[in-house]
């Protein structure tokens, strides 16, 4: 028995079914675009615009140095760290932000390979986001440790192989090409039989996907504000340190506001007791407020309800692109169970990026990674059920009529 | 002969004499206050009210992931670092805007140090800002340094102490506490002919204070965006490396911003052949497009023009200071004479505390640093011959009528 064709008014039913319908009217979405990028670039909360207007008219003009202390800017990165903790399973003085995430994941590397002496492996994986890898490969060459990547199923395997040697695994929860989820406890578990501390990347997975780091006895994490987290671009960074390596965590970057007492401005580093020795200079403060703001977005949310709707919209998103465009030799990249998949799914085309092209012309927003990777996130925050039914008939319209055929595309071809 | 005492009429003449009086109106500063603390935090640019808005409005709300492109944020710091490198005697290239101070310092001392392979002693100074001296510590710490520091006027003869072991010598152009200049160009010559590298921190001189990083031969910078340069609240900072060590220079924390070719998204870390391979991770756009704006307030203003009211306004500082309040006990803890100073002075008093305190409650605002003194910035581009009238009328008003004798005062040292 096959299904029956779904059609548009079946999604604008389960709009009218969707628990979480009403958030969308908390951000500010341009007309004329289905925005699925969400998972690159959050989109703006509509409360942001007022809070940064306030942050800088007021609190920066009027208040000038005496905000630190009057709008308390000084406990922003604290306050922040505390919004995300919910999301991740943390305890709220567990985590902080601060930096980007490639400067906290380099603080948790270096710190986590000095508690680890005489091990020297470090596992990764090969399909890990670039910056991961690139900041761990530099560790390696500065620490005399080894780095060693292994694709996704094979993790478990190498962790094995790392033996008395292996120091850390450092692994991307959600994979930023393909939507696929690591099981985060059985690898904690793998890892910590082996001798290893581990630190996961939520850079994909914090806002959208259940994770509980505690219950998983996760060591470290990081993650990006500007995501799933809407805190807008380069939004700053959280960083996550279980509470048992936190009072003797080293971390290389010594700044002042790391320091027990910054404004004691005495000569000798001695690091804070808690999570604020992750801290180094002084916070962005424009994007801590803004990051901080769009948090709030996330109070009333119930986090299981949000992590249904981004399968559903996957699910759909699938479904449909088999039903509209089946015939023009889309593969899946991503696992087909949702359960297996954060809230993106990518396709592959031998012409994607000519297509991510002619989409975007359209409205429809997803991102290209090469090489032929389509990225489509579904944050549930604001993505309705009838915009995946759009966006995948523009998408039909874009391959029926061979929209993506430009010359600008061939011209591009030539080149590379 | 004593010259004649000043009055408010000869300041306001100083104010109509002033080729700099125009730029107070490019800023929002606030009714009722005297704001003597750009040092520490820069007013508000009445421009980056405007482009703040526009940056999450449009180009956030409405633009989304495609401003990346189409407001070109990818090359902001490339932008702030060119509208820097005119303030600081460098070339548009060799000046790059990412991170904090504090990790920029980071980057530079480890690189530095692994270029001056074999030498192990950093130089710096007993006085310089914590941060600085913090970093320094913990990248001894890491790579086998000795971080040896010295009073002001011992560092030429610690740098000749340093001899074939000498590899870094770091130091603050103008002391933050002080207002003290070096002299760039002795101090870089005497470190070369010691085989050493310089790195300066100009956090309080770019924008205030004559820099000539290229006529000075000097190898390496770092700065701060938000006191003189008036880029808000933690804006980011600036980082400067020569352009003769630029091809070859390395530095610890390998992030895909500093990747030669970010977006291919290759496995393997390649640096960018320039500057870029300074950065680390994702912009803080939000600060990095405040800083960007307020750096144009600069564009029309001539530098030396600049610091010569900067001088001006010190001098009647000081020169008020004494014709109206000198019964009171002010030392002062900055060079009286303009061409070693910054665009700051720092008296010392027993109360400096208490006596900062009563300031600020009554409009003045400088800072107040342990263990007693009382700093107070001039930045020329806002600050007025008048305020500085007024500002001393204030303090002569707190300390002949003990204003600052407070019972919280008391409190306050009765427990520390």
């Amino acid at each position: 028995m096959t299904a029956a064709a779904l059609t548009r008014a079946d999604c604008e039913a389960m709009d009218r079914a969707d628990p979480l319908a009403g958030k969308r009217e908390e951000f500010a979405l341009p007309e004329g675009v289905i925005y699925l990028d969400g998972n690159s670039l959050g989109a703006l909360p509509r409360r942001v615009v007022a809070r940064l207007d306030r942050a800088v008219q007021e609190e920066w003009g009027s208040g000038l140095i005496r905000s630190w202390n009057d709008a308390d800017w000084y406990h922003a990165p604290q306050r922040v760290g505390a919004a995300i903790s919910r999301l991740i399973g943390a305890d709220p003085d567990e985590v902080i932000s601060c930096d980007s995430t490639s400067v906290n994941l380099y603080k948790l590397l270096m710190g986590a390979l000095k508690r680890q002496e005489g091990r020297k492996t470090i596992v990764s994986e090969n399909g890990n986001f670039p910056t991961d890898v690139y900041v761990s490969q530099r560790v390696a060459e500065q620490t005399g440790a080894t780095l060693v990547t292994a694709d996704p199923d094979d993790i478990i395997a190498a962790i094995r192989r790392g033996g008395d040697d292996l120091a850390v695994v450092h692994l991307t929860q959600v994979n930023y090409k393909t939507g696929r989820i690591y099981d985060m406890e059985a690898i904690t578990k793998a890892a910590h039989e082996a001798g290893a501390l581990v630190i996961w990347d939520l850079c994909h997975s914090a806002g959208t996907v259940p994770v509980d780091l505690n219950a998983c006895r996760a060591d470290f994490a990081v993650g990006c504000g500007y995501k799933y987290l809407n805190g807008g671009p380069g939004a700053p960074s959280f960083v996550f340190v279980a509470r048992r390596h936190l009072a003797d965590f080293w971390q290389p970057i010594a700044g002042w506001h790391g320091h027990a007492q910054p404004f004691a401005f005495g000569h000798d580093y001695a690091p804070d007791p808690g999570i604020a020795r992750m801290l180094v200079g002084t916070a962005s403060q424009l994007g801590m407020l803004a990051l901080e703001e769009a948090l709030k977005v996330y109070d009333d949310v119930d986090m299981g309800a949000l992590r249904r709707k981004g399968q559903a919209l996957g699910d759909l998103f699938i479904r449909l692109v088999g039903q509209e465009a089946g015939a023009h030799g889309f593969g899946l990249a991503s696992p087909r169970n949702a359960d297996a998949r954060g809230s993106q799914v990518s396709l592959t085309h031998e012409h994607g990026y000519a297509i991510m092209q002619a989409l975007i012309a359209r409205g429809v927003i997803g991102d290209f990674r090469a090489p032929d990777i389509l990225r489509f996130g579904f944050a549930g925050l604001y993505i309705r059920h009838a915009e995946i039914w759009d966006a995948v008939a523009v998408l039909r319209e874009v391959m029926d009529g061979r929209l993506w055929d430009t010359p600008e595309y061939h011209a591009k071809k030539a080149v590379t």
